[in-house]
């Protein structure tokens, strides 16, 4: 039974499948769209995995991540950008629907957010031409205020909008309800990047109460607090029909069980919490 | 010596000292501004807690906490609005600045935000006539979206002025660089809450990378990403030049420490990275 609307981004099996054993796995139980990320494909090679996803139809719902711009000095944003367009060829080479974009956090020891801002809109406009002529898009990701710091300073839909905008064609946003639920204005923010077709991906877990880890305590679809049916109405009125793809990162509980059981409920879930 | 501009929220030196003992060491060290919890003030009773602050010349420079409004049923909500009229008495009997509110979070099993934050408009409209006749301010604190869930589903300074701006006089803002340093409007946010005469507190502390625990691993001014100096100006100059709060959640670290040490080092951090 093929499983359509589902993709499996490959973070959520990271410690028990390898691109080729989570491909196997995902297909056994119908989910026909992945998002694997760098290191995983690194790891198969970016031929095989290309290869493994052509001759299996697989949609490539985006690839895990481009971003982490600011930098302390020159060669530090240089090589950013040098690793943002190898990035947007492997996108490209898989056929992934979009790039993600992590953008990235504070530079060394700065305090100075908004200059590390600056460094990713100008980032992302120095490598948004190659993304552009390879017809990969660039998903911004905004991402969760308590990642502001370590790992993305873009931490609103709101905020990543406005770049999209300023940045013009070829960008759009990943909107990963772990990191937007609690924004008082998602709902209408979904509505504008729908009206602008800005849309590039969904990505779903939960939000447990209480969240032990800041990074690794993600929680299934259905355990949490995140209103999973009221964001995906909404995303789906904006315009985005695209596949939900589930993105658990969780040392303690899914990371533990064997992957076949965690595909097994996120296509439960999938059926009927989102 | 004395350090004026300097207040000490007491759940700073929570393990350390009770209510009387923490105004004794802030004396000690030239603090004349304090900020105690409500439980604090219970366990020494209201009236010696209130003589304290009259003998020494105290400023209270808010008292925490109100809020808490979401409930799942009416006797939840009345519960909550009767706790909060007795939590103004209280303010007004110590002479506080304000009644910091945090305002509550999902209330039971629910998952709809919305409802939770028209709880809180509610909420805050219902104890509002109390709070004016008894000119106590309500300061409403925006709360870290990482706490959206548990403890406060007013997460950003927009969303908390416009509130203020719904709701009329006798309401304004707690600012704590904990919960807001992240947001890319809070510059543009304080300037506004500034020309409304609406900034009621500013709360100090600083964000660690990492950050260990979502709630009790709160930073010392310095040893943290953020920019304290930029946002006092900002605050400066939006027409607030009250203390600055030092509440610090550290129950790894400072909590562990002496009092005298803590205070000590507040005073030091206040003097060079404020």
């Amino acid at each position: 039974m093929s499983v359509p609307g589902l993709s499996l981004n490959l973070a959520t099996v990271r410690p028990q499948f390898g691109f080729a054993a989570a491909v196997d796995a995902c297909l056994a139980q119908g989910i026909t769209a992945i998002a694997p990320w760098r290191d995983q494909v690194q790891a198969i090679g970016l031929v095989e995995a290309a290869r493994i996803v052509k001759i299996n139809g697989l949609q490539v719902t985006g690839l895990c991540r481009g971003g982490m711009f600011p930098a302390t000095n020159y060669a530090g944003l240089t090589a950013a950008t040098d690793d943002n367009r190898r990035a947007i060829d492997e996108a490209a080479a898989l056929g992934a629907d979009c790039l993600v974009m992590v953008v990235g956090g504070l530079p060394g020891a700065s305090k100075d957010i908004a200059a590390a801002r600056g460094m990713v809109a100008d980032g992302l406009a120095a490598v948004l031409p190659h993304a552009r002529s390879c017809r990969v898009p660039l998903a911004i990701e905004p991402l969760h205020p308590m990642y502001a710091a370590d790992r993305a300073c873009v931490n609103t839909l709101e905020q990543a909008l406005d770049l999209c905008d300023a940045l013009g064609a070829g960008v759009g946003v990943a909107i990963d309800v772990y990191h937007t639920w609690w924004d008082p204005k998602i709902r209408a923010q979904i509505a504008r990047a729908g009206r602008n077709g800005q849309i590039l991906a969904h990505h779903i877990c939960d939000w447990l109460v209480p969240t032990r880890d800041l990074l690794l305590d993600r929680g299934m679809m259905g355990d949490g607090v995140i209103d999973l049916k009221q964001i995906r109405g909404d995303i789906e009125r904006a315009g985005f029909h695209g596949p939900q793809e589930v993105e658990i990162f969780s040392s303690d509980n899914w990371w533990k069980r064997s992957g076949e059981e965690v595909i097994a409920t996120c296509i439960e879930r999938y059926r009927t919490v989102c």
